[in-house]
């Protein structure tokens, strides 16, 4: 165990991709906790794209980071000591940790217990049975609502939400499309996670495939990237499509936003339903989702896909693997065991 | 009464605007009717901005008009000769009547008889009490419904659509925000349609009026326009707003898509719900929103305002002032008495 504690401070807000000048590491103390709180040692770090976003100015769903404070992110980590009723040693916690290795939880900063799952990796609570996780199920179940034999478009179909998106867009019976960057990624989506067609956006002709891959139109979008993969598949939806909208990570790193789709007007003539969405405002549905979720795993339906970036020193260069594409299914960091 | 048919046949798809070369007119025999048919004068034709993308080559929600077709359009007509048990000689009637002086009725083309009601214009069928009507009351009740005290923007507000969806959301208690071209026209929102403030595009610090017209933020979007002035209306959308998607007339004469908004994203963030409609997929509410909007229009609450142009060889270039938006409120074209 660490004698002190590492944390990533916000120095500089990045006007593009996140640098070695973007964050400072520093040592600090290992926090004394007081009467109604608990350490934390943080053992997992999630990478997430909406990191990115809270390190601009402009406030999105969440205030900024502000410069001098701990990088803001999801972590998974194991309660050391503990004078609140709420934490018992020993036991595993998921939450907004910090980019720090160790971490206190309060009420004014609370945590979520989780129970090891055997045969689970207790990643799966970053992934699949987290956040990630509830904001596929939350897209599909709640918005996009796919009936058997529709087609589902996702976009980013082997990033950490597209790739649960796609397999429970199938699980509902739907045929589904993962657009997604290589044919590595490609491959992936039809042999691993079955698939019925995938689209490499980095093949020349990415639009014809697309064009082929949905013969009957889209019905339902898993938004994941905006950008020019958004605009061909708005130019595909059917009458009474529906689009989630998730996430826009082709623009993150852009200090300017980029002009939204030229075929916008295909959401009047098809008379589309998009609706955004930030998995924050349904952490109500977390329990059922995990319920559905949970079994799905259990019977082999669902699998997490992961990569696994080790040191707590790797952050800063990790999170740039999600803008590069580099990184399959979730990407999680390892801070220790 | 004229002894021929004079009609606008479509000669060739404008790139652009509709021009001289667009229609051919040209001179019929007065139809002769069979059983199951109904002869009907056109009084009064309806100009819609939809008119316009019926002339393009891709298809919309109607298939395009075809080369040597007569021109699509709605119209008000009476019923002179009848071979048809729904229709009764001396009835008013409204329908696709086509761009032409008259018109068959029949099963195939079935015309919807209705009531003259006194003090209340004709023309009303065509504008509040018909489709224009039925498009800002579903718009407004069945997808943006806005709540009291909710600002609500209405874009075109002076035109057709427009002026009755901002008198409805007043009706509702909402706030009301107006965007329209021109001191004229925004005079005639504050003052006749008693909205709470107008935007005029036209002046080159619109961007601020509207930032100032609405200080806390906007959250329904009752969106006719499109381009610059949608993008400027999305970025100051509020969470969990509505996008009531009903027109795009900025782009209806343009032969390639323009780039779509660049505050697309703020949907995204602020959770909005977007929906596209078209009045067409309603027309089983006509009822129960004809029965609001003529009440409302007995007790005075509620106005059509109109531009007439005399004058059936005018049909060509009538439908251009909805582009340049030199109609106020509903544009019709008189055919005959």
């Amino acid at each position: 165990m660490p004698e002190s504690n590492r944390r990533f401070i916000l120095r500089t807000r990045p006007p593009g991709r996140i640098t070695a000048e973007t964050f400072e590491l520093i040592e600090d103390a290992i926090p004394e906790i007081k009467a109604g709180e608990a350490l934390v040692r943080t053992q997992w770090i999630s990478l997430d794209p909406t990191n990115r976003t809270w390190l601009n100015e402009t406030p999105t769903y969440l205030p900024p980071v502000a410069i001098g404070e701990v990088m803001r992110g999801v972590g998974l980590g194991r309660v050391v000591a503990s004078k609140h009723d709420a934490y018992q040693e020993g036991q595993f916690v998921v939450g907004l940790l910090g980019w720090q290795e160790w971490a206190v939880a309060s009420d004014a900063a609370p945590l979520r217990p989780v129970a090891e799952i055997p045969g689970v990796s207790a990643t799966a609570y970053l992934g699949v049975l987290g956040i990630t996780g509830l904001t596929a199920w939350v897209g599909l179940h709640d918005i996009g609502r796919p009936q058997p034999g529709e087609t589902v478009v996702v976009s980013a179909a082997a990033g950490a939400v597209g790739s649960v998106a796609a397999q429970i867009a199938k699980l509902n019976g739907a045929r589904v499309v993962g657009i997604a960057g290589g044919g590595e990624k490609c491959a992936l989506l039809t042999e691993r996670l079955r698939l019925d067609m995938a689209v490499d956006h980095k093949a020349s002709d990415w639009r014809d495939k697309l064009v082929a891959a949905t013969p009957d139109g889209i019905d339902v979008d898993f938004e994941n990237v905006g950008g020019e993969i958004m605009d061909a598949v708005f130019a595909r939806l059917n009458l009474r499509a529906r689009v989630v909208l998730c996430g826009l990570i082709s623009a993150y790193n852009e200090a300017n936003p980029p002009p939204g789709p030229r075929s916008f007007r295909n959401l009047l003539v098809q008379r589309v339903r998009l609706q955004g969405f930030i998995v924050i405002d349904h952490l109500d549905r977390m329990a059922e989702a995990v319920a559905d979720l949970s079994g799905w795993m259990r019977e082999g339906k669902l699998e997490q896909l992961e990569t696994v970036v080790e040191g707590f020193e790797q952050l800063p260069t990790a999170i740039n693997m999600l803008f590069d594409g580099s990184n399959t299914g979730k990407l999680v960091l390892r801070v220790a065991d």
